[in-house]
């Protein structure tokens, strides 16, 4: 694993519990991780549970006795690191989002299919499909509960940067993050909104904002120096898929008083499907065939053993969390790889994502106009 | 009263409470209501409350014992009765949306402004304005609780035509309704945005769509004769206040399962206020300022003496309905006149969202691109 | 009517509104309403819609143009206001709780049975069944939706005591009020469990509590003169009903930040119901037949056209509020009358609700004893 | 640890993470899990993470290689394998209920006493102490947020016994169960409210119940062999704390809908909180010195940094679940154990628990007298 960070941590707690919950086709082995300070790769080595501490992702790569690479780096890296690794046989695991660039994610991608005409798996890591009611909600999509949708209505909301006092850090830059709430929030908004639909977005029209301009360098204390926010605290776009239904997006990480709110609601003419990640364990769904009388949205506890992934889990009512979608994502990318079949999300699906990513940019740059979403 | 149908009747509730609850400085006198068919508006005066029954409404303006008129038709008439009514020295109250087109609403406006200087009132019926939550969070807005606005959300949702069985009523048809979902429910939508956060519209960009483009004619059976709909079934649009916050707008009669889910968000940098109109008697608030610790929206109960109308009501917890937003609006009205004062919103308020509307639908029509809301 | 404060208030409400809603056998005509205070009472009168105010409501009882006395004083003086217009002849609606003894309740029920007999009508007003979600909730259940119950769950809280600078108003003081949130919650609480159910309680086990002993004499600013509490601030009190179910109960008018909150909850073999009054126009539906997979809550927003009342209201999504009970009330009041059939809630069912309320004191005053209610 | 059930399952998931999110003063070793059967114990074993297996609970006792023992079995053999362990020397972490008798759980605290004088340590397993909602709760209501209590209400709700059909499995026999309802969630129950409110309970009054007396035996198809229930389905009792605030509790397994609704509302006469495990990363609270006007429950998402537990955890808004608590019971446990405190709750503590639970029992076969809670 390279990075150990936020998503560093909550990938090792995905590897250390799979195996104990899952029967798995194969075992994983926690070889190394990898950082570029010594001391703290090595404590969080023996925090994490990593056998060996790496500090140069070059030396980790070549190393015969690891598989599979997890890349949990900035944006920035994950094109080099992961091309490098998949054309040295391994298989990846790459966070999201894909890479920085459409182009960056087209290397990626090619670096992928080649790879799998070797066998090797890739995937990228949009962890929220792995949520038991988003699972089970594209489940009910597939088999047509829903019926034919009109509506998919996506957002993501946060509020750690309505404080214009918190600090200029990495993901408020563009050159290491590649866009700002978009990238971040935008890239887990637009592949769930597609991924539940079962179709892709034709194109957008979008707006993007900052709101506060400038702030404090890392380190420094009020009244220090600061520096310019390069990119956006926000991002509202509307678009439509190809299947034809309406879909609006707003990603924000400047609401106050939302979280983590990942909200998505997609409404069919058979029924409709409501989702907040501040309350993961439930899905709301309505059922359009119901009497008048008796219809209204369902709280379903997703936490039933008939519900994707708890077959392993709790007994009903006893929720899951949010690091359970990287055991989920574990499990799943071990199948793939034992099976030999395409793993989901598939780096090609990351790079169909980098490629609505751009084209909101470029809306948001023109004014608004629409953009279709460029292919191959 | 103009019409008797369900605004027609929701208007009459309004006007036979008003005085049995709140104390007024003119007290209303339901002389007469009108309608085209004889029998139909006699029996309505009957049920409604209305003393005489008229058939024709410039007759009815004729009358030298009634001030002020009340225009419940459909859009399409409008224009022609309001003008008339304020050249005639009436008093006028006019339903939403103002007209079916921004020429039609210029000429309704430039009539009030010259009734104006006569002493006139005029007022359009932006119903929600008066629901007490919602004239709450205005008034929170105002005295600065939010800060600053980042984000205004709304979207109005309700789903009686998913079914494609559903008649070519005249809300369906272009010519009478001006638009669809746009004009019924956006034109609420558009203007609580702009009343509550105190600011217009600058521009939106938008996509509209009719999913279901036959339907059968009014009292056709299945098999029967079938029409084309010629307004959209729904709209989505995005765009930014002059006050620099982004806005976003959905609004559907296809999103199934949702049945008048008027629902309002919007956040600033002090906090935020959440609303849903199919929970009327709520407001979600979320101070800011709160420690982190104890932070999360509160759910008030908007049925406090200290809240707005509700001095005149029940005890705290007592919920109010749908209705009350017309005795509300029966009262402000009143004391508007009484006072010579502008009532809100205006005929210029309604020109507004007209305005707004109108640029919705070219931006639909041109892909998307940002128009500009025009001004005098 | 007897009484024009907040019960009378309510109740005009719902005389003047029923006629202009539903259709009606029977045209109600407010001829005229009684209070001691002459000014006060006169200006009631104008202000609520009655013709003529009296002072005297034996006067009122005996003219000859009123055939239905509308009681809404105090308990205290219900009984002898009740049963002396029974015997006048007059059809009868009595506020809860029917009386402040279960003597007097059987009184009222004894004269009831006689006036019955010579075709006149007594209601008593547990209003609360009249609200749609519960009217809805008793059609379930009388339909078998919910199988066998198995848990009746009802809780009714305020909190306008919380305060212990509150007053020691009429409802404080056990010689008016009969007993505290007992009389004033229990009774509703009791009436509505029992009749959802279709089951008397068979016995009760019970708690009771004054947590403000003392309290300032009404017109008494601080550190004024004080006086005992001589009611209840809450009651808790277990049971069974004769169908074998479990019950329980808790009323309190201390229960800080709940408004108006009667919660009700009835679990059976085939399914489940919910309400809060504080959402009065929901009822959240559990069908236990579903999949486990799709299985949970509905919330059923109760305003369809199908749902009990509704036919003659808004359309879907508009809700109602707490005063539409008692139109409801009136309207089912009227049919009764025009029918010569029995209204429900007669006063025999008022009289058993009595009957319940003293088991609870006795309960209470035993140190918790179980206490069968007691019947004729 | 002895078992791998359920209870097993979740005990080791908390053992393996505890020092990977946590700094710890102790590091835990999995040494050994214990059962009766050899084959399914070693698989238990590789699964869970535990080195060796063992089927004698003794002989694991006896290894000089462990200091701790966690006790997972059912509720009959606790008593004998943790007076065992104690008066070997061990530390014990015991699953709730202590046991299945106040006599054995009376053993049990003597030997923890005993222990405590050697340096030992000895635990119950009430995990939901360690919800950092509710272990917030604790915290308000410690530190006076909520002023003095009036009210603590409990309902701990379940319904996999709603079917008939469900086999008789030990937790439906006395036996081995000790109790139904009760003592699987009124354990649960009692502990938190007593817990929370920081009083123990002086007496209760209760009533019990067995709806569905007789069930297949297990592996018996339908139509085969029935046998007894001899346990409680539902238990509903009402009591006083010592500190004179109300108590209600509920438990029940045949509540249609409710898969684990460990629902807690504790009302003070500065504020209330409300809690539902099947939203177990909210607390709702409302200040009671809010202005009327802005009071209200709110929300509160328990994933702040500030919150108990949360420091070692993820982002605000990332929620955490049900067997996050058995991670936290580790870390207390640890904590305990290396600084020679008493360990929260203790033995102590689940007998006083056990005194409760056979209060109830008795006061439900006395026909719901009140009936005290014992003491030394």
């Amino acid at each position: 694993m390279v990075g150990y960070a936020f998503m560093g941590a909550a990938h090792s707690q995905g590897w250390r519990t799979v195996g104990r919950v899952f029967e798995l086709p194969l075992t994983p082995v926690m070889t190394a991780v990898c950082g570029r300070d010594a001391d703290a790769v090595r404590a969080a080595a023996g925090r994490l549970g990593w056998t060996a501490a790496e500090t140069d992702w070059r030396e980790m790569i070549a190393r015969d006795d690891i598989q599979l690479v997890d890349i949990c780096t900035p944006g920035e890296s994950h094109a080099e690191i992961a091309v490098a690794a998949l054309d040295a046989g391994k298989h990846v695991l790459c966070e999201k989002p894909l890479a920085n660039s459409v182009d960056e994610a087209e290397e990626m991608a090619a670096a992928a299919r080649r790879a799998r005409e070797r066998g090797q798996s890739a995937m990228v890591g949009f962890n929220y499909r792995r949520t038991p009611a988003l699972a089970f909600a594209r489940r009910m999509v597939a088999e047509g509960r829903l019926g034919e949708l009109r509506h998919v209505r996506v957002s993501y909301l946060q509020d750690w940067l309505v404080d214009p006092a918190f600090p200029l850090a990495w993901r408020l830059r563009r050159e290491a993050a590649g866009s700002g709430a978009l990238g971040d929030l935008g890239a887990h908004a637009v592949d769930i909104a597609q991924h539940l639909a079962g179709s892709p977005l034709a194109g957008v029209s979008a707006q993007t904002e900052t709101f506060v301009t400038e702030r404090p360098l890392p380190g420094e204390g009020a009244g220090g120096a600061v520096g310019p926010v390069t990119v956006d605290d926000a991002a509202i776009f509307n678009g439509r898929l190809t299947s034809g239904a309406l879909a609006s997006f707003e990603v924000s990480r400047v609401a106050a008083g939302r979280k983590n709110a990942l909200r998505v609601e997609l409404n069919g003419t058979l029924g409709s499907v409501e989702f907040d990640l501040e309350r993961l364990n439930e899905l709301h769904f309505h059922d359009h065939t119901d009497s008048a009388e008796e219809s209204g949205f369902r709280r379903i506890l997703v936490t039933e053993s008939e519900h994707p992934y708890l077959e392993a889990w709790w007994p009903p009512g006893h929720g899951l969390g949010y690091e359970h979608t990287f055991v989920h994502q574990a499990r799943d990318l071990l199948y793939a790889i034992a099976t030999g079949t395409d793993p989901e999300p598939s780096f090609a699906d990351g790079l169909q994502v980098q490629r609505v990513l751009a084209a909101v940019e470029e809306s948001a740059a023109k004014h608004s106009a629409y953009i279709a979403v460029g292919g191959d």
